[in-house]
């Protein structure tokens, strides 16, 4: 059973993580960063100790977690001796193979949320993906995300993947269209405010309705009234112009054949 | 004082306002609608009369709520006589002198919401948009609307027609991302509902953060190696993929300055 941890990085993931974790009663031996005053901030968070320093980390913990830019990742890595150690990351777009070469008892530790330092979120509500390079780190892994979620799941490299790219869709681009909707009122002086009802009930829809059925719209039923009057009304803004046509475009095409 | 309504049109929005109004103490006179079982089911729900004949429509409300869509509109208001009488759209895309003509008494009643038969919405949440003729008409429409809901606003036409085209983005333009990202998955055997609780972080996100602000992901750093495995994973979903690339380099332009 993991009781100790040792966190190596210290971004909005990893310290949403550890702050769980801690919550849940596993010991944090230590945090890492590059930068010290990232690591000592969040180690004060968790009542730890910290390092900045790569040969100083403590690799004592049943598990140390990697939660790093993928670049950073593979650097450090290849600096430490990890042999025997149970290690994992928390990289949605890499395989497990990359920790493969380091030791062999590794795995993936993978919430699927997009975390910010301005927003708690409940770790409970959060999806947990864990792949093992065997059945018992598997195991292993999953115990003890059930602590932190009700939602575990085990899934391949490849489905991992899949979900971070989806992730991408429904969550970056979905914000942008929020981002250029502001934009869009703005010009006209609107209060972006106004929009918020919508764009909750846009999200709470497809909790209940498959996507595809929950489509409304202009773009849908291909209504080129409205169609060629909003991109009218956007004639000096060509950008959104553009991004309005091509999205029209992408959304009658996929319900063209219903 | 408004006390009483006849509603022209039995669609989503038709049903879901005639629900409110009728819950607010409003007395629907009639509901009138091409199809006569649209009009006979939603006159049922109201525990009213209903006609599919345009020459029996009631005119005797204090106010009649046209909620059609736009081209039926223009064609119905030609063979009524409505002078004298008051009548509103709730059209977010007709500027309000599409009504002018027709009766100098004369407004928009928009409700901004997406309305679909099986979702209730909790109408008090929903802003009511409000454009009078007059500030005497004004003042009703605004009265009534404030029976209906705590969001009452009075805007331009143009500002309507901005939140109308703003809508498409934050509402029907985001869940076709949504349905992107089911598609992306979908593929390799994952469930949906594991992307649900970032969907509702990434709306719930935007009620306190601006959403330029909020955005994070590969696309706001430019991370070409991220992208272009995204890119690499897309690559025998050609849609997918051009898609991919068009909302990334709009979302890199949006930032570039930062």
């Amino acid at each position: 059973m993991i009781q100790s941890v040792t966190l190596v990085g210290a971004g909005n993931l990893a310290t949403r993580l550890g702050s769980a974790l801690k919550q849940a009663g596993i010991e944090i031996l230590q945090v890492y960063s590059r930068t010290e005053e990232s690591a000592k901030t969040l180690a004060q968070i968790l009542g730890t100790g910290y390092t900045a320093n790569v040969d100083d980390i403590t690799l004592s913990a049943d598990l140390t977690i990697f939660a790093l830019k993928d670049d950073i990742l593979e650097n450090l890595l290849s600096r430490l001796d990890l042999q025997g150690k149970l290690i994992a990351h928390t990289a949605g777009s890499l395989p497990m193979s990359v920790l493969a070469g380091h030791s062999e008892k590794h795995g993936v530790f993978y919430p699927l949320q997009t975390f910010s330092k301005q927003r708690e979120v409940d770790f409970k509500e959060i999806p947990i993906c864990i792949e093992g390079a065997n059945a018992e780190i598997e195991d292993e892994l999953s115990e003890l995300a059930a602590k932190l979620s009700g939602k575990v799941e085990r899934i391949t490299s490849d489905q991992r993947q899949s979900l971070h790219l989806a992730a991408v869709f429904v969550c970056n681009f979905v914000n942008h269209f929020y981002y250029l909707g502001h934009e869009v009122v703005q010009k006209y002086g609107v209060d972006f405010e106004l929009l918020k009802p919508l764009i909750q009930e846009t999200a709470g829809k497809v909790m209940e309705i498959d996507p595809f059925e929950a489509q409304t719209g202009p773009a849908k039923r291909f209504d080129e009234t409205i169609i060629n009057k909003h991109l009218k009304f956007l004639s000096d803004q060509p950008e959104l112009k553009e991004i309005y046509s091509f999205v029209s475009r992408s959304i009658f095409d996929a319900h063209k054949s219903e």
